[in-house]
């Protein structure tokens, strides 16, 4: 294995073939050629070949994938062969719906805390939680054993809640608030910025008038 | 100018550039070098350069960037100069939280219409708008103009919700549905899928903790 060689492009495209070669191991099928991959995932063969050789001992040739040991070395190597605990800072629309969306759990993610300043929505029923005020956020994080942070709240408390993560030994932070959060090197941080993913498709879309 | 030959990696970075400028203007501030941009943006002054001087006159060597200047350009080459009429398909949490998120209709996208197959929800107002019938999808499309949908459903619904738009004339879906949405050559995707997002997040903390 050498998973510290790993692009990031590659890591960006495993949770694709994670989900893939799920569906297939759903529908009973046991192995698969990189040409039948391709058809169903609409990219090439010789990236599916460049992207999963990567892996070792997958592919062989005449044979094709054993898909459930490519899905399970898959799961391994994006981390889902173990459970996370996460907090939501932010109960708004978009923190509920995260906390209410049950494919996380499913996927080992596991939500056991909703954090929110604002009165009317503490005490909330939110996705078997309820809703704590924020301040309380310190003493939960003392108490309680979590990996990940999620930040759905403006950008103007993110610094601030962001310190109180890190303070606590917080090692992931689920990004959606937008501005680029500065954290120390052993903290990582994903963001989904929902404004910058608008405005590239707003380029796609003039992109194609221009080509007309 | 040299918009068809900008690579997707630059145009992922745009966005960003556009709101640091953004910040700037908004603080007075007229010229920067490419050395003080990177020292806000944490990118190297090379990066920003190569990435910049794609759009030709703006770096002037001694005088900087015309922040001004650059920031009507990068508005121009994303497609901000213009207004985008906006469908949402599924009011649940998540299509509440994009009805609801201020920052879109500042940005020139306008939400005009919200759809569901749930009688719970239909007339519901979300966003100073009222839940309709998924079903009368077809003929609102057919009555306005509109340019995006923005899919926030299960992957289930999400082919067949598909046609209809492809069948109205949309040209850009913004995809929650966690499903690689199959369309015409002349109608864009842009992808969210909120899953593959925390999956790369976890691949990074395994990776942390194997650089131990």
């Amino acid at each position: 294995m050498e998973e510290d060689k790993i692009s990031i492009a590659v890591v960006k495209r495993l949770p694709r073939y994670y989900r893939y070669l799920g569906d297939l191991l759903d529908n009973g099928i046991t192995r698969i050629s990189s040409g039948e991959l391709s058809k169903k995932m609409h990219i090439t063969a010789s990236q599916i070949r460049q992207d999963l050789n990567k892996f070792g001992r997958f592919g062989q040739r005449g044979y094709g994938y054993d898909v459930e040991l490519l899905y399970e070395e898959i799961k391994r190597i994006l981390g889902l062969d173990r459970q996370y605990n996460m907090v939501i800072i932010g109960a708004g629309n978009l923190g509920q719906a995260l906390a209410n969306y049950g494919n996380f759990s499913r996927r080992g993610f596991n939500f056991i805390g909703i954090f929110d300043k604002d009165p009317n929505k503490i005490g909330m029923e939110v996705g078997n939680m309820r809703v704590q005020d924020v301040g309380e956020l310190d003493a939960f994080l003392n108490k309680n054993s979590v990996d990940i942070a999620v930040l759905s709240i403006p950008k103007t408390n993110a610094s601030q809640i962001t310190s109180i993560l890190v303070k606590n030994g917080i090692r992931g932070i689920w990004n959606y608030s937008h501005i680029d959060l500065r954290t120390p090197d052993d903290v990582v941080v994903e963001n989904v910025h929902l404004t910058d993913s608008v405005m590239t498709l707003s380029y796609k879309l003039s992109e194609l008038e221009n080509s007309k």
